[in-house]
This record gives structure tokens, C-alpha cells and sequence, in this order.
């Protein structure tokens, strides 16, 4: 196998990041591009690599005070007449572009180009983030290798499009479920109608006035929703059961009980079965690190409202942002792309960051 | 073939119910009970018989003023681990036992054992009424041969558990759908949610007061109800759209166009499509033979709530009520059954009607 991640490839962040988009890494397929990237890195002097199913993981050792991280998944979601990368312009069109080739380049340029950072740093490239979670390797991470982790700080180089989205919010998936009693529509008195019984959980959500809450000077918006209704057995039956899904997107000052103690008390007297349930991440940003790369990348930091994965660093009490180059709302679109100015921009930062003048 | 509808059994309705429904039938699959009832017709010398498909019909020519139709669907719902038949005493347990093959006795010991019926009589065996009605034998022949359906009154024999249920009330279905904006739940407040939308349709459904009615003294009940909900993208997206599946069952007061109209008014201001109607039928106990058909069993009728053939005799002009021995509430059961009492004087009190003593 010819490694097409060669070293003139790595010296540009761009260049890295079409490399990375043309090594095809859809999620459970991510093999080919871990091996690429293991080879780079236990080239490298001043990094000890190792490696965990498809993730790789490669450190510094330089006895510094303070340790990062900046993680980034190797997989992406399926390709969608989106492969391999095109450019047209100050654009880089392909599966991948985005979420998070872009972000990847930059860690791994960064691995392999700075080898006296001022932090020691784990660089950490990681498989199966955008599939069920029990395919995670973060996760799996975790579990095996925790002390991988061990760390000061994080960066998870999301698609932020350059900007610094600090923590996450929550996630909580519910179903309340109405129950009735059959009978045949022609008698309809005879049975207890349970879609119309949902009426009042519909209601509820309507009427719910969701919290914005200000943590460290990012603003969180909460959100209560249903995301799916389902009830009916036939055209002519009085159904004797509906299920509302409903989504409970919550800020970071809310754990995960807080969370379900909230929709349970919301829907109150209806049957409430939590389906899953992922904690938020606070922002974090007292830590040297943090205020470092704030002042590295020179412009106040947001909230993060979708969940990612900071929050499995959060869990494990290491404060962690996003940023990436990628703007988020072209992550997983057919016509996803990064703008090659933004990938510059990101690397000279997090180099400001690492390297300080 | 050897047809196991012999004299012997043609002559007690019982025995006849039990070989019936021992001759297999789910819809679609007629055409061995439709050559049995056939051959058994065609030797019978004061019938004429035709048949249309797997649908059989004979008729005497005794130059009478007035002509009955007795007609029933030779064709089950789906086996249910209930054939062949049992017998537990009283009791014949068994796949169309109720609905409807012991009508179906009724009208065939009938029709070869009433040589000079007070009528002329046109009795009609028709194919797949069970299932989706462009199949129905008894539409086909309204519009293929509806000289065959001529009469003044006719008694379908569906399951009344031995009453006379008069007319039928019409069903409509319709679906009530919401639309929405689809946005990422994690920022919600960009899209609209049209699962929320649709509570204000669950709750007009959930403030409707159906109507009561009574004609002829029977008494229609109407009502409104959702048989089905359905919405949703996915567990993490706010929905653009949901529909709700609504039955309306009316009085036969109201045609069809008055009851569409009806369910438009209700849901004013939401998209309403009608996906199916089929009118009611009013009782129509005026004629001649339908006072004495109630004479002869001696009980006021009720109304019938269900919808049911007798509305395809209505829309011809023709009144008719449902008449049979089953248990309309075990009809498509896994238990269906029919008591051997019902049979016997189902079979007694027509005979009485049509051959006065």
C-alpha cells in the first residue's frame, strides 16, 4: 500500500485535507484511513503512538506541566455522490470536507510539523463517531485506555466554522405512551380512544416555554420537542395505544437526572419511558489551556447546542471545546464542503496556540 | 370432485352450516365453495342459476308481484388456526361459522327447499366481500348485471346474532394532516413542529359530541374518531408533517356529500383529504315484504352500526336489512363460533316468512 498521506502532503494543511477526504472512511470501514494515519505518526520522533481497533492515539512525552488533547473522528457518514473531494475555487467539495477531514488535517499536520509544543499534547484520532454510540472510540477509549485521556484540556475539532463552541448541551429521548381500549370503530363508545388521549401531551408541548440559559457568557437554549407520533392498528379499529418520541435538548447546568426528573414531571400522569439520555458538558474555559486558545483564536466562544462528543470528556472532568473549520450546517449534506481559507486560518491559530511567538 | 353439499346435508341447515365452512374459502379463493353452491343450483328444477365470476346466482320465475333477494359472501377472513370446524354443544366452532356461512346455510337449505315461496326469490352467493371492495362480488354485479339484483326488499345475511339490524350507517375516512419545517432538534426554534400542530386536531376530536338518531325507531350513534397518527423524521429532526387518520361512522340521515362536508367543517383551517366514502343505508321497513319479514320474526328492529353490503341494495333503490344467526361480535375472531339454536330458528323464522302457514 502506497501511505498517500506522503510528507509534502502533510506540510500543507489543504492539501492533508483532501488526502484525508479521498481515503474513503465511511463509519465500520475505517481501517484503511487508521492505518495511513499509525504509519505517519509512529514515523515521528517526538510521538509514542498506539493504536485501539481503528483508533490511533499519539503523545507527547516532554514532561511539560499541562496536557491537551485535540481529538477528531476518522469515520464519516455515507457518501452521497460526494466522493472523491473536487475543488472549485476557495472550496474543497467532498464526503467528509466538513465533518471532519478539515479538523483532522489540522491535528495531524500540527502531530507531525510542531515538536516542541507548549503543552504536551495527545493527538487522538478516533473511529465510529457518527454511528450507534456503542461503536464509539472515544468511548471505547474510555473504557479501555482511560489514562489516554488524562488531560488538561481538549479540543474536538467539530465543525465549529472557526469559531469556539464551548461544552454542549444535553440530549434526552422519551416516549410517552397513552393507552385506551379497542373496539370497533362502528361502536367507538365501547373503546377508550388512546390517540386522542395524546392530545393532551401534544398540548403540553405546546405550551412549553423552553429555558435560555447564560453559562460563562455562552447563551444555552433549551428545546422540548416530539419527533415522532405513532398510533393506529386499522382504519376501523378505536386504537388502544400512542407513542409520543420527544427530544429533550438541555443546557449544561442540568445533569442527566435533573433532565429526566424534568420530562417525567412535564408529562406527569402519562406513561414515561426514557429511551436515552446523554449529559451536556459545562464550558469549561478556566483553565490555562482554555484561555490560552481563547486568546489564541481572538474571539469570544458560543455555545455548543448540539451534542458532541466534549461531553464524554466532561465526564470525565476534563473541560473541552469545539473547533473546526467546517461550517456545521453542511455536515452530512450531499454538497458538503469547507472553505479552504478557514482550514488556513484554524491551523495558523491552534499553531499560535501550541507555539506561542 | 365429489361435492359435499349431498341432499342429505343440504336439508338441515346445521349440517349444512358445518360442511360449509369445512369447504376452505378466504377471499380471493371462491372457487371451489362458488362450483359446489353452483352444481347443488343448477339441479334444483324451480331455479334458473347464472354465475359471474365466482359469484353464483339462482332465481325462481313464479310470476309473483313481488321479488326478495337473500344474499351472503361466500368468503372468509384468513384461517386462525380454526378450520376445519367443531363442534363443543351448542356450539359450532370454526373459521366463517358466524360470519357468515351459517347465513349462508340459511339461504341455500332455502333456496332448495322452498319450491313456492310466497315471493319470487333471487338468492345470492357472491365472492370477497372480506377484503378491499373493488374485489366485492356484489359490486361487480351491480355494475356488470344488475338486472340480477331486481327486487323489492332483500335480507343480507350478516351476522345479527339472530336480529334484524336495519339499514347501515355510512364510514368515511379522511386524513387531517399538519405541516411543519424540518430543523435539527438542537436548534428547534428554527423549525416549526407539525406533531404539535396536530394537537389542536386531537383536540377537536377530543371535544366532538357525535349525534344520536333515530329513524324508523332505530337508533344511529354516530362518531368521530382517529384510527391512526403517524410523524416524525427522525429521533434528532422537528417534523414537517403529520397526518391523522379519522373515521367518521353517520347516520344514515346524512348522504355522502353532507357527511364529507361534515368532517371539512370540523377540521376548518387544517388539509383534509377524503380517502374513502361509502353512505349508509336508511332502514327502510315501508314494503310489503319487509313488514312481514318483521312479523315473521316477531322482534323490533335496531339499528346497524357497522357498515355493511346492504348499502349497495340501498343505493339501487333497494331496501334491505342484515339478518344471521352469528355473533357479529365474534365475526373475524379466532374463536368464532355460532350457536346450533340460532341456526335452527334463524332457518324457522325464515321459512315462515316465506312460506306462510
Amino acid at each position: 500500500m502506497v501511505n498517500p498521506l506522503s510528507p509534502e502532503v502533510l506540510a500543507d494543511p489543504v492539501t492533508l485535507t483532501r488526502a484525508l477526504v479521498d481515503i474513503e472512511s465511511v463509519s465500520l470501514d475505517e481501517q484503511r484511513i487508521a492505518d495511513c494515519v499509525e504509519q505517519v505518526l509512529a514515523e515521528v520522533p517526538w510521538l509514542s503512538t498506539q493504536r485501539f481497533g481503528n483508533t490511533v492515539m499519539a503523545r507527547t512525552d516532554l514532561g511539560r506541566t499541562q496536557r491537551v488533547v485535540l481529538a477528531g473522528h476518522l469515520d464519516t457518514v455515507p457518501l452521497a455522490d460526494n466522493f472523491p473531494s473536487r475543488v472549485d475555487g476557495n472550496l474543497i467539495y467532498g464526503c467528509g470536507t466538513s465533518d471532519m477531514k478539515s479538523g483532522l488535517a489540522h491535528a495531524l499536520h500540527l502531530a507531525v510539523t510542531v515538536d516542541a509544543p507548549r503543552y504536551d499534547v495527545t493527538y487522538l484520532f478516533y473511529e465510529a463517531e457518527e454511528i450507534d454510540s456503542r461503536f464509539n472510540g472515544l468511548r471505547l477509549v474510555a473504557q479501555a485506555h482511560p489514562q489516554w485521556l488524562a488531560a488538561d484540556f481538549a479540543v474536538l475539532h467539530e465543525p465549529t466554522y472557526g469559531v469556539v463552541e464551548a461544552g454542549c448541551q444535553g440530549t434526552l429521548r422519551a416516549m410517552v405512551t397513552t393507552a385506551g381500549r379497542r373496539a370497533h370503530s362502528a361502536r367507538s363508545w365501547r373503546g377508550v380512544n388512546a390517540i386522542h388521549a395524546a392530545g393532551e401531551v401534544l398540548r403540553r408541548l405546546g405550551d412549553y416555554r423552553p429555558r435560555d440559559v447564560t453559562i460563562d457568557g455562552c447563551h444555552y437554549r433549551e428545546g422540548l420537542n416530539a419527533v415522532r407520533i405513532n398510533g393506529g392498528v386499522a382504519g376501523n379499529v378505536i386504537p388502544d395505544e400512542c407513542a409520543v418520541e420527544v427530544n429533550f435538548r438541555f443546557a449544561p447546568d442540568r445533569d442527566d437526572q435533573q433532565a429526566q426528573a424534568h420530562v417525567h414531571e412535564v408529562f406527569a400522569g402519562f406513561d414515561v419511558e426514557i429511551v436515552d439520555c446523554a449529559g451536556g458538558a459545562l464550558p469549561g474555559l478556566d483553565s490555562a489551556p482554555a484561555r490560552e486558545f481563547l486568546a489564541a483564536v481572538g474571539e469570544p466562544p458560543v455555545a455548543k447546542l448540539g451534542w458532541t462528543d466534549v461531553a464524554r470528556f466532561a465526564a470525565l472532568g476534563i473541560p473541552a471545546l469545539n473547533f473546526g473549520p467546517g461550517d456545521p450546517n453542511l455536515a452530512h449534506a450531499r454538497d458538503e464542503h469547507v472553505e479552504v481559507d478557514k482550514i488556513r486560518q484554524g491551523a495558523e491559530m491552534l499553531r499560535r496556540w501550541l507555539v506561542p511567538a
